[in-house]
């Protein structure tokens, strides 16, 4: 369910990256003209408009960009203009950086994509850096931060919806014990959550709190300030409930002292996928719609950026 | 380097598939006539073959080949039949079975694949058995061997030929100092084998053996009998030396009282990749030809499949 809002009549990719040339030529840029047209492309289109424009113009269309805009709504243009894998890629790089490092963004990304769309990430994330994620995110991780890491972001999972119940009551009994023995690093509690497909990992939490009285996440609560225990419970919502995570990296992002807007812009480009979902998430929590939190704390070509893929600009 | 032999001029896959259905007709097979065809095609004629068969005869060629033929050329003739990721991912599923257990195989699957043949393993896996290749290999392994084997076959390796030295010197230091603390499944003796491109752990491992006068796999061999320790060898040489472990398969296979047919079929299914390399290493390391071992050892249509695979048979 995804917000994005594209015309009926889509101009041709050449006529948009002609438009976009204009909003770019002489003094001073036309935001509202790039706005009109990115923020309302699918990511097909988006990639035609990149071929025509560095097809007319012998540049990219991303150098542009970057030589045009400025601060958040550049990077917002940006990502969002990216392919979704070449987008991933780039979080992805720099989330194992060491200054901008961000276990949480690379559970989101190993969690919330479907098993294909991981393994395309994978392959932009190769083209672009001549390495593999999986060597980048191991080696800027250690002990139960690896052992948790490494492995949700390399396993290819089976996405097919078959359940087996017997395996989800043994494994949900299996979890449980290992929890109630605090031995929240086990190696079958990861085993089971890196693993299995998310229909089976459905099923299988659906009985631990049948039979248990409690949803995992509730179990895994108790030491608010451990780093590991924090992404144990963001990879599970990541993968059982993704809309869920994406409300909560929203509801910090806007509401606490300063705008986090990094966090805030990632989420947006969610707008393709599964949008309209993380819209009603954020309504039923904080009851208000999601485009008015961001129009109250952001400004400028930036609020109107977010809003329009937000569903809310004009077509 | 393969050693396949196709003829000039190839019938086409309609021709093939008629002369494979009057091999099997009436009484009695004619092995010789389905060695002639299958034994002389390319994976990609092959599949065409099956595809031609199935239209025509309204049956899968492979089911037909299973009513049709027993024993050992069955087994070598099926396996060759199928498609290479196809092939692989029965081996994988045959290699975390209970009572077929094999971690030698899935390591050479892992390790000798290129990354994205791995993937097409992969692939193949879910769309045959409905679950992924990593969920079964971490359900039937535990401790160490899962601690090795789970990345090994997870892992999207890079592919690049890309090597950086600096990274290359300061890792043999490292490998070099779990190793001499006996350390041997240290986080990153298994972080580097099971995450860095193959071209940047040859520079790693020549570093090594530069630096410290040994290859690795000589100061890994102390204790002999430790299964761990022979899996992280074999996964060092099928990953740097891939001919060198097959050749120590054959060898195997073939030398011991009673010959490995299950090895010996695996391993001749190389023939479109690396065959040639394979049998020069085995002539190298035993001083016969690997041909005429392999007919010493075996008989019948299995033998003539065998060395028409090896690429002496008549085309």
């Amino acid at each position: 369910m995804a917000s994005l809002k594209v015309p009926t009549n889509v101009p041709l990719p050449e006529e948009d990256a002609e438009q976009l040339h204009k909003a770019f030529a002489g003094w001073g840029t036309n935001e509202k003209l790039i706005i009109s047209i990115l923020a309302h492309r699918t990511s097909a289109q988006r990639s035609l408009i990149r071929s025509a424009y560095a097809a007319t113009y012998n540049e990219d269309l991303l150098k542009a960009l970057d030589k045009e805009l400025s601060s958040d709504f550049e990077r917002v243009v940006m990502l969002w203009t990216l392919d979704p894998a070449e987008r991933d890629a780039f979080l992805a790089k720099e989330s194992t950086k060491m200054f901008t490092k961000n276990n949480w963004v690379l559970v989101e990304i190993a969690c919330t994509r479907s098993p294909l769309d991981l393994f395309k990430v994978k392959q932009a994330y190769q083209a672009r850096y001549k390495k593999s994620l999986e060597e980048d995110v191991a080696q800027h991780t250690s002990g139960d931060l690896r052992k948790l890491l490494l492995p949700l972001v390399s396993t290819f999972r089976y996405e097919g919806d078959e359940v087996n119940m017997r395996l989800a009551r043994s494994e949900a009994k299996l979890l449980h014990e290992k929890v109630s023995e605090k031995a929240y690093s086990d190696d079958d509690i990861i085993r089971i959550l890196t693993t299995r497909s998310k229909a089976q990992l459905g099923a299988t939490l659906n009985q631990y709190n049948n039979e248990y009285g409690n949803a995992i996440n509730k179990n895994l609560k108790e030491d608010s300030d451990n780093e590991y225990l924090k992404l144990l419970r963001a990879a599970i919502t990541c993968l059982t409930y993704p809309e869920k995570h994406f409300e909560k990296v929203l509801r910090l992002a806007i509401n606490k002292m300063g705008t986090d807007e990094w966090a805030l812009t990632r989420v947006v480009t969610r707008t393709e996928v599964d949008m309209e979902r993380i819209k009603e998430e954020y309504q039923r929590r904080n009851s208000i719609p999601l485009h008015h939190a961001v129009a109250k704390d952001t400004s400028g070509d930036y609020e109107d950026m977010l809003v329009a893929l937000l569903g809310h600009g004009d077509v």
